[in-house]
């Protein structure tokens, strides 16, 4: 059957997060039964990472197989027609081979987490950012979040229920901006890793949120990052603010060089 | 009594407008019963500008007289703790002298439409966009907008029950932009004015839109504009698209001059 690649804009808010759950409606429930509205069989949609209730996302990929070959921008538009007026989308389908796997063959993803720091409640942008009515200081965070890039035993930032085989992960970038927005700032922290631990981004964040309001230094995030105890690390920082930026996989000119780094990460 | 000044981010599509309506909550009555529920006593709150049901604002301003003279951060936060979680929010409070009247004291108003132009439709911007699935010319738009910046009859703009007494405004600027977003663009169409008549931002951009698919030209909006008939031009863009950016008032060291020009807009 033919293999379709989806790249997914959700708002996180309005379900269960991606995965089938029995307590209402998830992203991935909201895809397979759109798409067999379109082809009338129910596939089966794998994504890239299974994003908790709450989370957004902006390029968030999965891939289905639909008994029909129908052009992947026909797809695009009548998974989309059926979903409407859920906040989900297909912003892009592509025909991909059969080896394709929507999780398996990625080779990196990206976050990007919003803090809106203002006295003033959100309102434009309520439930889509981490409202904090203080200032936090963008720089301090950016210099003690470089003391978690690289390959790291991840158990400070982990969640408990973590299912994940290993602790240690390799981060790859982790970028702390700030945009001057009335009366306030917006700061995002991008973060690009193969994969994440359950909950890391979100941990990271919130123990980065200490620093920025001067209450940690960047020496208390690696004293965090040594005890490898969950407990040693900041909060948890909520879902409404965490978006799933975008999946990388090998191109085809680049196959053996982007396997050959996966293979070998450090 | 002290008055207030108040600087007002909402999202219009959780009120039926900003004044009182026995149909549903509107943001007039938001702002008024919050400030009733701080100092114990209703106010009249008053707008620069009666924003449609489902029409946004960024800065929209009222003022309000208030038995407790509170220092303005702390009239600010009150009345914002009793909006939330409400997606309305105070983004300043301001003493001001009890001759400021936030619509009769307004020198110039601001709006902004804000068009998502894209095959898939708005997820994270949903309700807060115009969605428009196909791509539309914003250079020919810019430049067909040129023909309604200065002073004219604007009766071919103007909703069939505008209150209004003269159809004759000033169009000060209308700029249009565009920002490529993942598959489509953003398109911002600015305007400022005196002040405007009822759904005339909306019948503008209805107009222009027109323009940007290439359905019209210049000559067409011209036309329209010169018919003073409302059922010349073109459709009126959906509520959801459109911003209250801001108001500017006279500042004391400018009073004479701004106050000057406003009385002689030509």
């Amino acid at each position: 059957m033919p293999r379709y690649k989806l790249t997914l804009e959700y708002d996180g808010s309005a379900f269960v997060g991606w995965q089938r759950q029995t307590n209402g409606l998830s992203v991935q429930q909201a895809i397979e039964e759109a798409a067999q509205r379109y082809c009338g069989v129910l596939p089966v949609a794998h994504a890239a990472g299974r994003t908790d209730s709450g989370v957004h996302a902006l390029g968030q990929v999965a891939h289905i197989d639909l008994e029909r070959g129908d052009p992947a921008e026909k797809v695009r538009d009548a998974i989309n027609a059926h979903l409407r007026p859920l906040p989900v989308a297909v912003r892009q389908a592509e025909r991909v081979d059969d080896d394709f796997h929507a999780r398996f063959s990625a080779l990196e993803r990206s976050y990007v987490y919003r803090i809106l720091c203002r006295r003033a409640h959100p309102v434009l942008e309520h439930g889509k950012v981490w409202w904090v009515a203080r200032p936090l200081n963008a720089e301090a965070m950016h210099e003690a979040g470089q003391i978690l890039v690289g390959n790291h035993d991840f158990t400070s930032f982990r969640a408990t229920e973590c299912q994940s085989r290993s602790p240690v992960k390799t981060l790859d970038l982790l970028t702390v901006t700030h945009t001057p927005v009335p009366e306030g700032s917006l700061i995002e922290i991008f973060v690009r890793a193969r994969s994440f631990l359950h909950h890391q981004v979100r941990n990271m964040v919130g123990t980065l949120s200490l620093v920025g309001t001067g209450k940690w230094t960047g020496r208390d995030v690696r004293k965090a990052l040594e005890a490898r105890s969950r407990s040693s690390a900041g909060p948890t920082a909520p879902a409404c603010g965490l978006y799933f930026l975008e999946v990388r996989y090998p191109t085809k000119e680049a196959d053996y060089h982007n396997n050959n780094s996966v293979f070998s990460p450090l």
